[in-house]
């Protein structure tokens, strides 16, 4: 299989921290979305990444879909999410909550990186930067609703663990949010960035240079 | 249970369309991220639509996760989309793209909403707007190979229909897509939007004066 996409994406961290995960093997091509998307449109029309391209050439072009994937693969017993129940469901609430507020900080980082300054709109940034905080004071809230070494659904690692922290490692360090205000969703992130699967595919957000 | 946001977001419509076709009755919010987002954040910390309320006060956030939700409750055999398989990797990718075609096409509009003229940045717009049609290209070529009266899955319609027609109608009002160029999937949309569970549900997208 080949993983298209940079670690500083969250959405491409998390495909990798779960195929790590569950030791699946990739090849990597560490293309970006602005330099290399002519190369990236060859598989996926969007020119958006995760990208996976299977074995037999068949691309997945979706983060979400990816994992999807990934969990029917290595089956029920080691799935990073149930595929049914009230566990799945809440699963998925709070990935949608995580990817949500990624998303709207990607909305924010975009704003700089691909317009030139005096074309930057501040309110439409505040407006994005509000939807992203509230996202985390929600997430927060779940973490601090947990026992001591807890894990969001129960007493494993799951997807819903991987997402949150992939999305607050990015927004941290990419959004430039003051995460001093999510103790219990920092303690979280604290725990999962220490262990190896995280850290080796801990790639610092680079801020391309914005156009004249 | 309450469904949140207005049917001329192409998430918004997946879910009606699916609760439609499925029987299942909800309480419609006609709200609109824009003028009522702090409402919306009462029940979905992201301020977004659409966002489903169940009658135990639960809300889930986000379209992708709401129709995971309907497929399990009404059960295999009515789901819009199989739980595992082939079938739903191949659903799974054709929604992923015309997901992404929809957001790209969203991010098109959002540039006239959310700022006034002079802040618009063309090379932006022009970008997602390739986005947006690479997509398109991909999904005409998937619906260029159905059989006559085919559906995209198979012998009968799935939520790959459905997500894919709605993101390509929105495309079409929302974005001033032509759409001539793609005519297998404008034939695809043409037969769905004549059915009574899409035509009803069908609201032309209006947009909102920009900011000064």
């Amino acid at each position: 299989m080949i993983l298209i996409g940079m670690f500083d994406s969250p959405f491409v961290r998390r495909v990798a921290v779960s195929m790590k995960l569950l030791g699946m093997d990739y090849d990597h091509r560490n293309w970006s979305v602005g330099r290399d998307q002519a190369q990236i449109r060859q598989y996926n029309p969007l020119g958006r990444v995760p990208t996976l391209v299977l074995d037999d050439g068949e691309a997945l072009v979706e983060s979400a879909a990816i994992l999807d994937y990934l969990d029917e693969t290595v089956g029920p017993e080691r799935a990073l999410l149930p595929a049914r129940g009230p566990v799945r469901r809440r699963g998925l609430k709070l990935m949608s909550i995580a990817s949500g507020a990624a998303e709207k900080a990607v909305t924010q980082v975009y704003e700089n990186v691909f317009r030139p300054a005096e074309k930057r709109h501040e309110p439409w940034v505040q407006r994005c930067r509000e939807q992203t905080e509230g996202a985390l004071a929600e997430l927060d809230h779940a973490c601090a609703a947990l026992p001591k070494d807890g894990w969001l659904l129960g007493e494993r690692m799951t997807q819903a663990d991987i997402t949150v922290v992939c999305a607050f490692t990015f927004i941290r360090e990419a959004a430039g949010t003051d995460t001093a205000r999510f103790p219990a969703l920092s303690a979280l992130a604290a725990r999962c960035e220490a262990m190896t699967e995280f850290r080796s595919l801990h790639v610092p957000f680079f801020t391309p240079t914005p156009p004249k």
